[in-house]
């Protein structure tokens, strides 16, 4: 089933304990659509650059069969930076600089050709951007998915409380259910959010795992315990693309289903922190992944007597 | 298989934003050995307590099928008292007042009826203490499984070293297995504490689960998500008795069944944050344990297609 991802497409300058890079392709749409490119083929990308965007991105993203005709690129701007320096723990960051540019007014024009999209993934853009896209949309998509953040739940709680009432799927951290619900326990967040509109709710937790809440059930995934976490960088987009992926692929939304797809997600995301950026999930083969998923089932899986 | 606890038998006073209580009874020995009472008939515990220590109590010990003939009794002393305050996350809390009492000089006797105990629990004390137990026993037990704490990781480092060499088992949290292996990083630190003498290491992360290392292979077993944890007094050293009582009640020591006994130790953990103290894991029925095992396989069970 085709899936459509709108999210940012941006420029990113990042310093961990291991390095530092200049800018770098980054963005919530990269690696959610990258991520999502190993599971289905009908990938299709609304997004926003400047014209100091390479081509040879916008060429990786065409072999990876992401469409990218709805990726405008608008001349004499500049695509969205963003720079930010890792602590040592890899667990906090600060936020050096941020270049909204392109992305302080931008309109997510939907091609023709995506209209009959099944599967919808919003990235974390402002709610009012992500409603604007469920609207503009002909026809209800099979599953809405959508990913938000502090800055969001703080300076456009409305918006988020309107377009959260249209969606499936909400995707948080566990800092940011407990910030929109202000429940300390995540499972009191989870049925909060749930009365909010989405039926599904997956908290991230970053090393500690994922859970996912529905159909008034729980399923805890395991993150894969590391030796060195290189660089977290866009690790939360990488689990949703690869989850919502696995769903457009399998086109099965039932909690067994959601259950698998948080798996391969956990697993891309395991992936994505091995390198800076986007780097390591622009190149991975079949046989990798479902490697790393075996992984997965060998951390968690245990028999009873 | 019989199963010989070492540990503190005491005295808590505890404050939760659920409420306060007075002295009520607390001490690694008592969680351990209560929960572990739940899987193996012969368990026998050593400790210290004065003569202030209820009768009513010991009685309850014997009627969980708990040996006292090694709880010694020390007329005209006071029991080990410890009280803290537990802040509003649950998961940080202050130490308000700690008298040794009994323990400040506490000589571990082990009864000769003990002597051929097959699994040895050494729950938090000093590890010189530790190290005690260990060379009393004449034969050496199947299996040596020993928690410790920040305080003797601090003061007594060189004692502890000693100690870990001879111990098969280390069980600890993640802030203790950084502190003493000063790697961020638990798939490190569970490697350096290999180096320390334990073959097998599990690192307990409270609300997120816990991690067992051995063998090369890593087991990761969720904790239960709660709506809310009443007091997390013991949760720790219940999870530790369910553990190796299972070990001791099944007697294999194979990773698999380590892992089996990990899910058992977390859902004894699990009940144990329900009341103040010792109350829930006091009255429990072999049915609501196999209940809570079976939300177990339920949180974490995924089948790939």
């Amino acid at each position: 089933m085709s899936l459509l991802t709108v999210g940012s497409v941006a420029f990113d300058a990042l310093e961990t304990p291991f390095g530092k890079t200049d800018k770098i392709i980054g963005g919530s749409g990269t690696y959610i659509t990258l991520s999502a490119s190993y599971f289905t083929q009908e990938n299709n990308l609304v997004a926003v650059v400047g014209d100091d965007f390479p081509h040879t991105m916008i060429n990786d993203f065409n072999q990876h069969g992401i469409n990218t005709e709805g990726l405008q690129v608008r001349a004499g701007e500049k695509t969205f930076f963003w720079s930010g320096r890792y602590h040592n723990d890899m667990n906090s960051r600060d936020t050096l600089e941020t270049q909204l540019n392109v992305m302080e007014d931008f309109d997510p024009i939907i091609p023709d050709s995506y209209q009959n999209c099944q599967y919808l993934m919003l990235g974390n853009t402002a709610p009012a951007i992500q409603q604007t896209v469920i609207e503009r949309l002909k026809n209800r998509p099979k599953l809405i998915m959508l990913d938000t953040m502090n800055l969001w739940i703080n300076i456009a709680n409305p918006d988020l409380m309107s377009v959260l009432k249209l969606v499936d799927i909400l995707v948080v951290n566990d800092e940011e259910a407990r910030q929109l619900t202000h429940e300390y326990s995540l499972v009191r967040a989870a049925a909060r959010i749930h009365a909010m509109g989405p039926k599904t709710v997956i908290i991230k937790k970053g090393e500690h795992g994922a859970l996912l809440f529905g159909e008034g059930r729980i399923f805890f995934a395991p993150a894969l315990p590391l030796e060195e976490v290189f660089d977290p960088t866009g690790a939360g987009d990488t689990f949703a693309g690869g989850f919502i992926g696995y769903l457009a692929k399998t086109d099965d939304t039932s909690f067994d289903n959601m259950k698998r797809a948080i798996i391969y997600g956990s697993a891309m995301a395991s992936f994505c922190v091995e390198k800076f950026g986007a780097e390591r999930i622009m190149n991975l083969t079949e046989a990798e992944i479902q490697d790393r998923v075996s992984e997965f089932v060998k951390l968690s899986a245990f028999g009873l007597e």
